[in-house]
């Protein structure tokens, strides 16, 4: 039975920093593969199945719990740039030597500095619902993002509520991928804890504070970039993303209207055709 | 006789600075008037009279030359700074406690500086074709561009290799635009000199060169900005208008299809009307 990414196994691979990571492999040959990092606090039942399977009709795609998250073993860091060690620990023992990236969210973060870190490995970068270290106005999420989406427990709407617009057309496009994302019963990940909240949004923070001199970093990030975000993100706000593209040399911005911090999974089909263009070099 | 822009006057005033300025004005009462600053080596004529004509259905709209420039006496200095001092004396002289800027170009340099250094002028920003001081790769025009319009003597074809694209909308476009503006056969204004033309490249190369740190002065620009450019401009690249509105705390950019430099000629209807929605706050 081939039902894409909801039936998908969760796979164990062990990296020579010692953390078994968790990951979902959708197979396939041919073009480089497309490595996803996840948001904050979310695992790998956290990606709109439709979204990967959309992705992965072209590619072979691997979604992953970063160490400490999830399934995987190890501690979640409380810096961007151990994540980004981790996950490069992670591409290597999957046997990469060269990947395509999609960072979302904090995983953006993760993307960009593994791709400062360790540029031989990035083939081509998607940064989704994205912010670059330093930039004025990052330091945390507004009040109303992190008190509904940052509790002990949080709940469905409070997920709409920052990853979903109130409007007709977005609100059930939420529900409709909640309902894909919990459509898988067996075998679903691992929750993610209260300590890798803690530490990730640490992590948040820190890459927050104001500092102008580090937005220049982006100018050393050499690969060609697609950024992209929702018109009403409430979490990283679009600015943020034409920041991105005006420092970066070489990168193309799409916004996607009437969407939040979630566009990627309510606009599933057309942004996965866009990253497929741009992985392919069409744009 | 009303035609509009092909139809007014050129009139003068002398400022506090000594100068007499050049300038024509639509008229009209009620909205806040909105002040043209001009492109590198332009003077009154080369504003596309469909443009100012769009404009001015909902406001006073006035054009001029700055100091030196065309039918302006005073000498063009080669500092964007000067010439903002030069810019803030025509305002004072023509009476305007504020009005809104619609910078193009060098022009669109100029309208940043003014923002910067007497604030209390400026109401709203349009930036046409803009780009930030300091931002990287603006070190003066790319070869080609500075040898199309940079000559002692430029042709209709140099101005619409620049200011439009080769595609087949766009080229008849510039045409179009060229035709309205040579319309007016009587009363033209001063043709620019080299003088004016080695002052105002002098102060765009010290405006590009290469300085991280400057373009955090665009986050002291207080006021609601509309940032804009052609898809295709050579002179200016998109990545610019990005950058522009990543820093500028309330800014929206729209990037105009299959257009270069004069995209705001070339659409001047739609363009036209995205700025009376900015004007009025409805965007």
């Amino acid at each position: 039975m081939n039902d894409g990414y909801s039936g998908l196994p969760n796979a164990r691979i062990r990296a020579a920093n010692g953390v078994d990571y968790a990951y979902r492999d959708t197979g396939g040959e041919g073009a480089v593969p497309l490595v996803l990092l996840q948001h904050f606090r979310g695992n790998l039942d956290n990606w709109d199945p439709a979204l990967i399977d959309a992705l992965a009709t072209a590619r072979r795609v691997v979604t992953f719990d970063n160490a400490g998250v999830g399934g995987s073993t190890g501690t979640t860091p409380d810096t961007i740039e151990q994540m980004a060690r981790d996950a490069i620990a992670f591409i290597a023992a999957i046997g990469f030597s060269q990947a395509d990236l999609l960072g979302f969210s904090i995983g953006s973060f993760v993307a960009q500095q593994i791709t400062l870190t360790r540029p031989a490995i990035v083939r081509r970068l998607v940064l989704a619902s994205a912010a670059p270290q330093g930039a004025p106005g990052m330091h945390g999420w507004a009040p109303e993002v992190i008190g509904a989406i940052g509790t002990p427990n949080t709940s469905p709407e409070a997920y709409l509520d920052v990853f979903f617009t109130r409007s007709a057309s977005s609100r059930p496009a939420g529900a409709e991928a909640l309902r894909r994302m919990y459509a898988r019963t067996e075998d679903r990940d691992t929750a993610t804890t209260w300590a890798t909240r803690e530490a990730q949004y640490d992590a948040i923070c820190a890459w927050g504070i104001p500092d102008h001199a580090l937005l220049q970093r982006l100018t050393a990030i050499g690969v060609p970039v697609f950024v992209a975000n929702g018109d009403s993100d409430p979490m990283i706000l679009p600015r943020y993303s034409y920041l991105l593209a005006g420092l970066i040399p070489d990168a193309r911005v799409k916004i996607y209207p009437d969407s939040a911090h979630g566009f990627l999974f309510q606009h599933h089909a057309e942004f996965a055709a866009d990253v497929r263009a741009f992985l392919t070099g069409a744009s």
